[in-house]
């Protein structure tokens, strides 16, 4: 039962630069991509990054095993480089199986939390 | 007036473990899943939770009737097992019927709520 | 240049039951379809209401000028008669213009407030 | 890799009439067009604005470079008007190169933010 599509785009990206005092991971500033890959087979994605002013980054390598769902943070990927906070972006997201995404963020700069969601576009 | 899809996918889940003090239940930290059965027959749904470290479970069965709406929370589920609080999932939602579904959180871990919502992706 | 599809459908609904202290028409909490018509020709939309428990309310008649967009307000619907807040509903939009409609809440039941969107389903 | 459509509708606009005391840039209340141009060439968009109770105003011109992701501010747009705060509005975004738009609010009227995110609805 694979589900979804092999190219996905999110334009939003933007990782707040800064957490409320105290947070633990579950709070911290972060930007998210909620993979879903329902099929039989690992999928293995490739995510570039966009941005305003130079050129993009990546390809930085996921795998999501057959079954799970991934929820990837742009704050903890690292190679070929971090992406960076305070920062605008976009991403890219190409996988060789069919996957859904979701794309979230939460902010905690200031103490109380703020949320925002929407499905990725799908791009064939 | 059958409207819609048959399976629906929702790649972010993630119930927040912890809710504001003194909240009733329209305040308790939720996630939901808002379905519209629009059509003149009862609407027959199976959920399956994907996890990241784990095999999905599933599935829960939930009947939506002729001309109603269900705002189903994932919190409320508990056959076959309760979906875990603080814990990342996603869910696919099959429907013998045509329905819509548009996924939402209520984060009310600090005082101040923070709300998200998108329409699910529809996968035929 | 009409732009859009003659039938949408928002299966979230819910007007919170409470604002904050003094708010004034742009901070009361509120639910919204905002509706552009690009069009040259006026739109004639009727809105359906579905409950979880009872049978659908409707249909509500909205006319959308040529070239213009309109925010209309879940709260400000009073015929054939108001919706109820602090009720679980979902909403069915019908057009004799191509539309496109998107759904926003704004919750100010805490002196901050939360707010959401998504677009609507388009549903031909 | 062009990726996306040469056409977007966000039907929700509101540039909320205010900001918490000292917000910098990145915490002014604003509305954004978040575009991504994957493709090899230049993207050429104009913005059109509608609004609840007068013609339409544009078209704003706006470049995205290939390979490069621009967030836009409506707040920033001002030729050949400012669009104004405080006012219901909605946008159509074209473009001769496929682009993808997703669109965000940041409101800081309150001492604390509140966000929302969809992605645009494409038109072809």
């Amino acid at each position: 039962m694979a589900i979804g599509a092999k190219k996905w785009v999110i334009p939003e990206g933007y990782i707040p630069p800064g957490s409320m005092e105290g947070a633990d991971r579950t709070l911290i500033s972060h930007e998210t991509a909620c993979i879903l890959n329902a099929g039989k087979r690992d999928a293995h994605l490739t995510i570039t990054i966009y941005f305003a002013d130079r050129d993009p980054v990546g390809p930085y390598r996921i795998t999501v095993p057959a079954k799970r769902t991934s929820h990837v943070r742009f704050n903890d990927l690292d190679d070929p480089k971090p992406v960076p906070a305070g920062t605008d972006y976009a991403s890219v997201i190409e996988s060789d199986e069919p996957i859904v995404v979701q794309h979230s963020r939460l902010d905690s700069r200031a103490p109380e939390i703020a949320l925002m969601t929407t499905m990725a576009w799908s791009a064939g």
